[in-house]
């Protein structure tokens, strides 16, 4: 189930432009163009849901296990000292999107975060190179021998 | 398996007074005492883990299933235009307490939160009487008849 006019349905549908970190049939993780660190990674599931008071339990424990891998993911590669997931939700100041996603954000002792009228746009090629960065954190592992 | 040290884990053995919100035999939600809006939960899982990193995909599963839960109570309890759940992992700033755990805030349009040193602590009897009305909205059904 998709929305015609929701910005992340066209992300899922490929319509839209973005550096996937993790991409599964239930989930899609990609770098928030405007990351308040590099790094900075939207999980988000492939069905339209608004918020976590409508998505389904099994959806959403989905939806965790994949912030929890991303979470791993997005630390090694950018060496941050800690993860902040941050998950908004309702119609006010800070949710743009009303489909449902989780933010991943690497933090670094002593740093504070930007606000987000300061953050500047990131461009396609930088994003796609963190994206590699992360992505080659995901450990493929050979199937078991039968 | 619990953590001498702990704080969170002296509210799990019930050594250190907490306002409950909910509670079962694996995950445990109570008001924070110095909350950045009045109703700010806290949900954990009774077992001690460090992060989002080292918790058990099962248990990760279950502490989103509750914190929905308390996101839905809350929000109706304290009449919120938002809310925002919040999971810090790490050893910097705002991480002070190494037992996974995660925030459920109410917010409200046009209202920025406080810092947290800024922050009040509230009174145990404030914290009782906000957990009882946000505990009301837990609706409790009848069994099915047989």
């Amino acid at each position: 189930m998709s929305q015609e006019s929701c910005e992340f349905c066209k992300i899922v549908r490929k319509q839209a432009p973005v550096s996937i970190v993790y991409e599964d049939n239930m989930f899609l993780a990609f770098l928030d163009f405007k990351p308040f660190t590099e790094g900075h990674t939207l999980v988000i599931p492939k069905k339209h849901y608004e918020a976590i008071y409508d998505i389904t339990d099994r959806e959403l424990a989905g939806l965790f296990m994949i912030v929890k891998k991303v979470a791993i993911m997005v630390k090694h590669a950018m060496s941050a000292d800690r993860i902040s997931v941050v998950q908004n939700n309702g119609r006010a100041a800070d949710q743009h999107i009303f489909h449902i996603h989780v933010h991943v954000i690497p933090r670094y002792v002593g740093q504070k975060l930007p606000k987000p009228e300061e953050v500047p746009m990131t461009s396609r090629e930088r994003l796609d190179a963190i994206a590699k960065l992360i992505k080659k954190q995901l450990v493929i592992r050979p199937p078991l021998p039968k």
